[in-house]
């Protein structure tokens, strides 16, 4: 537990490694709850964004493996899309290109298993159904919340737009409505963990409640002298998203394996 | 460990719940891999399939949680579409039909958490990287293989058809390479599998290498005893097709739950 404590510490200063270099809003509430508690570490989240990616997965089953490089991205967003700005972006087009929207994700290191396994059914009932935990090397114990919430969409063919106008604004439409839902689903999530963690204190005994708030207050103060770190260590899915634009939530697991060494 | 093996010969006898009815011929051997072992019980499998749905993934937004009543499948294949298969279940469309690739999905009850740590490893390795363990009610310990590729394309709106005929020969080989890719993954995890599993073994002391190897002999009995029912309980997921068309590999967890309660 105090190995824990002193890796979150370090965690929670690390240097910013992201391209955003900082939290997204909507996912900030949940990150910001979850580290308030001694018990959890947030390693990385993305709130969810709509990506117009060129080179990535139209080539995938040829390049699972080998390096993204290659792969450019024309959009990112992550609030929802307006016709005129994936169009502008669309007719930078010289390759296959592919609209993406992908859900809100985050990666929590527990302190222990049933940490994890209170994580991990509060993001079920709260709709992120391809949640799952796992446990690295030394045992270190990770949760991942994730969705099924999908659409990837082929939209050019070597930089040819291979839809009309008509149909990108019904894509847009349907892209939207998902980023809505997401949204939904992160709140939901929210309530449903605040909820679930003052029903585990109340059942613990007070002295792990006392140790609970003595690590809450470390921690609250810890995010207020470090705002940005915070903001940072948090988010390596944006970083993740320079390096390697094909969603890949996972990819963060090489990074974290690294910091537990 | 008693309890684990008098489990998973109750579950290898549970009747057919399955539209399908039989276990998809590209996951055969992986889930026999698996079986053969007293540690693993696969829980429920899909190979990977096109699908083309009306009324699920569209309608995702407003109908998350309710049931999924009122979502038809026009086309469900596990072999790589045709064109003209498409065009002809596409004209069947009514409301806002969309294109779906879903990847391999298994899941296995493993009866220690190193076996699922083992297995997650495997999985991750092999290109599954949206894998993770989920710890169920009991301490039952499940690990769902499951993979970050995706491609999710609305296609007609009320009806209506949004894309020309040269997109959906554009979009069908894009589809098909995105199969191609998914088997290579299911080979790629039975080769690493079959490795790790070995080393696995030549690892462990006498004592549990005669116990692994009785017990894989009497499942292995089993199966050619009641290979209907074996094929059977490992394809829930088959099943779940049925009731929720939209992809949702936890889904089973609910049945996975009852089944241990």
């Amino acid at each position: 537990m105090a190995a824990f404590g002193r890796w979150k510490a370090q965690r929670l200063a690390r240097a910013d490694a992201s391209r955003k270099g900082a939290l997204d809003e909507r996912a900030a509430p949940v990150v910001r709850l979850l580290n308030a508690w001694a018990r959890f570490c947030t390693t990385s989240s993305c709130a969810g964004r709509l990506v117009l990616a060129q080179g990535g997965a139209a080539e995938d089953a040829e390049r699972r493996g080998a390096p993204k490089k290659g792969c450019v991205w024309l959009l990112v967003t992550h609030e929802p899309c307006r016709r005129d700005e994936l169009m502008t972006a669309l007719e930078k087009a010289t390759g296959d290109v592919v609209f993406k929207f992908e859900p809100f994700v985050l990666h929590v290191l527990c302190r222990e298993l049933q940490d994890a396994q209170l994580l991990h059914s509060v993001a079920i009932d709260s709709g992120f159904k391809n949640s799952g935990i796992t446990v690295g090397r030394g045992g270190k114990i990770m949760m991942a919340v994730r969705s099924t919430h999908c659409l990837e969409v082929p939209l050019s063919h070597m930089g040819k737009l291979m839809v009309s106008e008509e149909y990108i604004e019904f894509l847009i439409h349907v892209a939207n409505r998902k980023m809505e839902e997401n949204t939904r689903r992160i709140d939901r999530f929210y309530k449903c963990l605040q909820l679930a963690l003052e029903a585990d204190v109340s059942a613990n005994n007070l002295h792990s409640e006392e140790t609970e708030k003595y690590h809450s207050v470390y921690v609250h103060r810890r995010k207020r002298e470090t705002i940005q770190e915070q903001d940072v260590h948090t988010s390596p899915k944006d970083h993740s998203e320079e390096l390697e634009p094909e969603d890949d939530p996972e990819s963060n697991l090489g990074i974290f394996a690294e910091i537990m060494i």
